[in-house]
Order: C-alpha cells, then sequence, then structure tokens
C-alpha cells in the first residue's frame, strides 16, 4: 500500500492511527508508512503528542530535528536501509530523500493520536489566513513575499 | 520589570520558570510577562509541554492559534485591558499589538519547564542552518529568498 | 470585574476554570482573581489537584504556606505589586492583605478543575455537621467553642 | 506491632511507606495500621497524594470525609470488623472509635509518599506560628481562643 | 465474608475493585481478600495495571514473584500472621499456604481495575485453546502433554 | 542486522530500547526486529510496560493474544507482509511462522524501556527454582513433568 508521492513535496505519509483504528484507542501508540518520491521531501512538521522512531526500509535519507530556544541547533543524519532516528516529542523536523531513487520508511509514534503539525501549512496555509503585514514581521521578508509563500499552501 | 522591547519584533518575553527559579521543579506552572511596544509581535511559536492562558495586564493585542493538520484552522481575537485567552498545548500561536500604545501581558503555562519554539527561529535561524534547497522546498520559495530569510535569524 | 469583598472575610475569588468555561476541559490550567480589602483575608485553603502561582497586581500581601506532617513548618512572604510566589500542590496557605489599602492578585492553578477546601468551611460548616464532641477533641477546645464556630461557616 | 495510643487523641499510626521501606520508591502503594483506644480519633487531615481504602479489622468506628466547596458535604458511615470505606485524594477526613473497646484498622493508600497533612496540627501548630490575628479572622474566634488552641499543638 | 476455597487450588479470592463498586472509578486503589485452605495455592498470576502490597491476617504463608528478562530472578519469602509484602506491577507471582492451618490475607493494589491474568488460564484454558503444537514448542514438551494440561483449565 | 534464529524457538529478538541507547531515556517508544526461522516460534510473553504494535516486513505468521480473567478469550489473525496488529499493555501473546519460509517483523512499543516476561522462562526457568510441587499444582500435572520442563529452560 504504497502512498502516492505525485505531489509538491514528493512524499506521501500513511498513517496508521486512531482516526483510522477505533480500537487504537488508549493504546499509546500508532504508526506512519511514509513514501519519497526522488528528492521528495516530508516537510517541516511537529507531533504536539509524541516521540517518533523511524526506520529506514528502502533507499537512503537525510533527516534532521531543531532543538527549542534558545539554541535551535540542528541535529542531522544520512540514513539507510535498516537505520534508525529518533525524533523528540514536539521538536520540527524533516526527511529529505537526496538521491535519485525512491525510499520508504515505516514510523512508529507514541500516541494513538500524535497530531501533525506542518509549518508551512500552519503558517502560510491556515483558514483564514494571518494577515500578511504580521507574517512579514515574524518572518522578516516583504508582504509581497508572504503573499507569494501564501499562495502555494 | 518591564522587558527591553528595543528589537526586531518590538516584544520582550520575562520568564519565571525553573530555568530562572529552581525550585519550580516538579511544580507543573511557570509564567512570562510580556512587553510589546507599538506595533510589536510576539511572533509565531510553540510550547511543545505547555497550554497558555493570558491575560492582558495593559493595552489591546490581536492574538491567534493554527489547529494542526488537515483543517489548519486560525482561531484569532481582539483582546483588551481585563480579558482571558487559552493557546493549547502544543499548536502555534501569536499576539500582535495593532496600535499605538504599548501593551502587557502575564501568561501562565502548564509546566514549570514549557519550552519555546520559534518557527522562524528554529526552521530559518538554526545552527546549522538547514540547507537551502531543502527550505526552497518546504516553503515554496526560490533560494535567494531563502538565503535573506536566514540572513535575519 | 472586581469581585465584592463585602463579606466576613474581606476577600473575593473570581474564577475562571472548567466550571465557567468549559472548553478549558483538559487543558491543565485555569485563573483565578482574588480581590482583599483593607485587612481582607483569603483564609486556609488547599487545592487538592493543583500547584498555584500568584502574581500581586495592586497592593501588599503577607502570604504563606505549612508542610505537611511531621514539621509542619511555615513559609510566608510579604509580597508587593509585581511580585510573585508558589503554593505547593495540596498544602494549606493563605494571603492577608495587612495594609490600609486594597489589593488585587491573579493567581495561576495547574489545573482546570483544581479544586477548593477552605479549612474552616470543611470542618466547622459542613452539612451535615461533624458532631461537636469529635471536632472538640480533633482542636482540643470545649464543645461550646466548637458550637460557636460552627455558628459563624 | 500494636501502635501506642497513649496520647491526647488517643489513636496511634503505623506507617509503611517509603520513608519506612525505600524499596517502594515508584511502587506506588502504601499502608498503615491504626490502632485506637476507646474513644479515641484519628483527628481531622488530608493526603494530598492519595486515596485511602481502609478496612476494620478489630472493633467499631464512625468515620467521615467533606467534600470541596461550594458544598462542604459531609459523607459517614459507622463502620464495623470487616468493613470497607474509601477516603478520595486529598479530601479532609476523620475516624472515630464512639465506643468503650479498642479498634485496628489496615489501610492501603494509593502513593508510595502519600503526605498526610494534619488539619490542627498544620493551622494551629505550625513553626513558626501563623499570627493569631489571621487565625481569628480565618476561624471567626477571638484572638485568646486561638492562643488557647496553638498552645495545645 | 470467607471465600470458598472448596476448588482445584485451594484458594478463593474476593475482590473490591469498579467491577463491584463503581464508585472506585478514578480512586486508583482496590483490594482484595484472599482464603487459603491447606496447602492452598494463589496459583502464577500478574495484574497488568497495578503493584500489589499483601498483609497476612491469619496464618503462614510462601510467597514469591520472578522479575523480567533476561534475570528471571526469583524473590520468595515465608510470611507470618502481620507481616506485609509487595509484588511489583506487571510481575508473574504465587502465594502458597504451605501448612495444615487456614491462612487469610488482605492486599491492597494500586488500580480500581487492575486485571488478572491467571498464567495457566491464560495460556492452557483460553477460548479458543491455543494450537496444542505452538504451546508443545513454548513449554518444550510433548503435544500430549499439553492436551492433558488444556484438559484442566 | 538479521538476529540469529539458530535456537530451540526459532526465533531471535533484536531490540533497540534504552538498554542499547541510554539517549531513548523519557522517550516512551523503542523497537525490536524479530527474525523468525521456518517454524519459528516468538513464545508466550508480556511487555509490563507497553503496548506493541507489529509490522510483518517478510513472510507470514499467525499470532495472537490472550485477554485477561475472567474470559481468557484469545484473538488470533494470519498476517502477510505488510499487515499491522496490535498486543495491548500486559497480555500475555505469541508470533508462529507457521510455514516453511522465513519471517521477519519490526515491531514498536510505548516505552524505551518496555520490560519481557517470557512465561516458561519466568515460570520454569527462575533462578532459583520454584519448587515442583508448587508448579505441579498450578498447572495441574506431575511433578516429574514440572522437572521435565524445568530443565528445558
Amino acid at each position: 500500500m504504497a502512498g502516492n508521492t505525485s505531489n509538491k513535496q514528493g512524499a506521501a505519509v500513511t498513517a496508521v492511527n486512531v482516526a483510522q483504528i477505533p480500537g487504537l484507542n488508549t493504546m499509546g501508540i500508532s504508526l506512519v508508512r511514509i513514501d519519497y518520491a526522488p528528492y521528495g521531501l516530508n516537510p517541516h512538521h511537529t507531533h504536539p503528542r509524541s516521540t517518533e522512531i523511524l526506520t529506514v526500509l528502502e533507499g537512503s535519507l537525510y533527516v534532521g530535528f531543531v532543538t527549542s530556544n534558545p539554541d535551535n541547533k540542528m541535529f542531522t543524519k544520512v540514513l539507510h536501509k535498516g537505520d534508525v532516528f529518533v525524533f523528540p516529542k514536539g521538536l520540527i523536523h524533516f526527511q529529505f530523500n537526496y538521491g535519485p531513487t525512491p525510499a520508504v520508511v515505516l514510523a512508529a509514534l507514541s500516541s494513538q493520536n500524535p497530531g501533525v503539525i506542518t509549518i508551512a501549512n500552519s503558517v502560510f496555509g491556515s483558514t483564514p489566513s494571518i494577515p500578511n503585514a504580521i507574517l512579514a514581521k515574524a518572518f522578516q521578508v516583504e508582504k509581497e513575499t508572504v503573499d507569494m509563500m501564501q499562495a502555494q499552501f
């Protein structure tokens, strides 16, 4: 049941959590399979309610997460088939398929309802939109740049 | 003990948590006072380990938070002196002083060590930097725009 | 929304918790504003489900809490505007406005449903009453004194 | 290992918790045996960190607890040998041996470190003492009565 | 309310938990009384959700529990009237009345719904049965032995 | 890093938990890879501190778990490559490779330190041994059968 990676980011997340399987309620665990097209990206996101432990089933990935204020220190690693990596609860993280072959991972999450906040969608793609003056100040860009970014999400 | 708001964002967060007061350990609560210059912004951030309940002590603010995938629904409100607002745990939120007078809030957090992840700093200001090709894809902008954004944080 | 302090104790507690705002459920935090008339007292009480962190907004207060058996050690402090104090979960505590001007505090509690057990009301003002022979023995006073105390609550 | 009940209250609590047996740490449970002389009282107290479930091994007792504000409703029951009763976490409760024969109970607590706050000792027997003016106002008695009560604990 | 010990194992467990008393819900504690005939056994079992603290009320018992992999270390003790013993959460344990007189214990459990998994019933007495080839391999016995064991439970 | 399945049970568990990787502490999640020889069995066991979610990477398995008293109901399923199954916390479960080809699974556990209690090893292979008279009574077999079983573990 490979996911369809024909999208802007070139990645597809197939989840097995309490929204798909009600019997997982109170179990405290869930899974995702992620498929990556060549150069596909699972873009910056957080899981507000879970740690994630990821195992590479096929291909290679460049993955990373960033610690909280005031350090904002980035930890990254190149992972190959069989490698395992952990993303701590609540931190922003990403996985990038840096090569020309597809990749697949299986990731487990420490909640039956981990939640996903994709940064770009939450910030630039909310409904309704956040006023562009606020985003321009927050990200220190021109309002026109914000408008362009909001048009993408 | 007003914070110094002479900075790019025009806002200053003064925290009272376990990092400042070790005796708060295991207490499950902490405080921040936030000062806002006119048009000051406490930019988009999350607290990975706490809910926040905010009370306006002086001035008025436009505040908001965005829910997680797939909805990314934004909830906003204009708050005046004495108003109270809650930001749920882990969600991205901001406060903006939309007017010409300073504002002050007192906010309580449901952890002695709530953590703060400022989105712009975590994404565009990490050490080391996240490669601009990855950020360009994640936020659907040109690499040059990423370079400019990274130069700000 | 100042509370009405025209009562025996000269203090009024205005709560913002799950009983007033159902949406606070599962949020793990709540607030109270407390107004004190001159010489007003928020008498001895405990919160069975939360720590409390208090900030003085106006006036000055003498506050304290007592540790559990076997020490029963009392910790007290005089607080002025802007001062912060923490009452650990479950311990008996009080705040007293020792001077001739009103005082106001904002206090945050680490539960959406912290509960309040006012000692005098729980012991001397329960419905039905605790037999006066038992209270006389517990507090080592005459039954007549117990009767007088019970008449107050 | 009967406790020595030759004291003002006529009751003796023998505890088996993490203070006596370090190996109970993290176990989440502890015990007390309570011996009551005829007319002995285990006076009003709370356990800030545990529920208590009590079984009468010998004799009969009148027991009770009071709910929190605003109801302050008292629940009581007369217990005989073999009867079981539960005191919910954090609520003020007592046990009174209303008859001329000794009584013994075994009580289990849902924490290895339940804590005990004996109301009279915490309020009238703290070190240092709470000022008598504050206690007089809290309990609505004369300062002289407070002085007498403080002399007992 | 002594239990009826006229059964194969010679032991009877009388429980006081949330299944018998709904009001125990959320209380985090429950009780069992266990009666043992001479040479009676409370056979190997676990409580998936609670620690157990046991007090001997009458008689003497040989009790034990075994730690998890890789050690599988057995801890045992002979208990007499008044002795207390703790069985940590989730570990397999038993109590055996090694002598000719009956025994009685009162045990407290750190959950209102501790659960009981009796090993022999779960493994050899499930409905439907586990295939005997699997059990023969798991316990390294002949299938015929498994068939005999399954016939008992 | 396939495990070596040359053992009596024909299965090998390779764990990635806090014992191997101290950095997993507080993360609340861990992994195991399990290799099964043809007809290999991961025999009856429990994890006292975690739920398990298992994904078949290669081959097919017959898996099951049994509920607690009084039902002891067995739930089983045949799983093929890509299938997912959940074993609830604390329940006895097993996986059996019923066919002539090897199988591999990846299983995630909702604790960094889930613990494993293999029933046969805990009951028949403890150090020191549980007296054979007690085991004979618990499992309703002859002492000689117990002796034989104890010799295997």
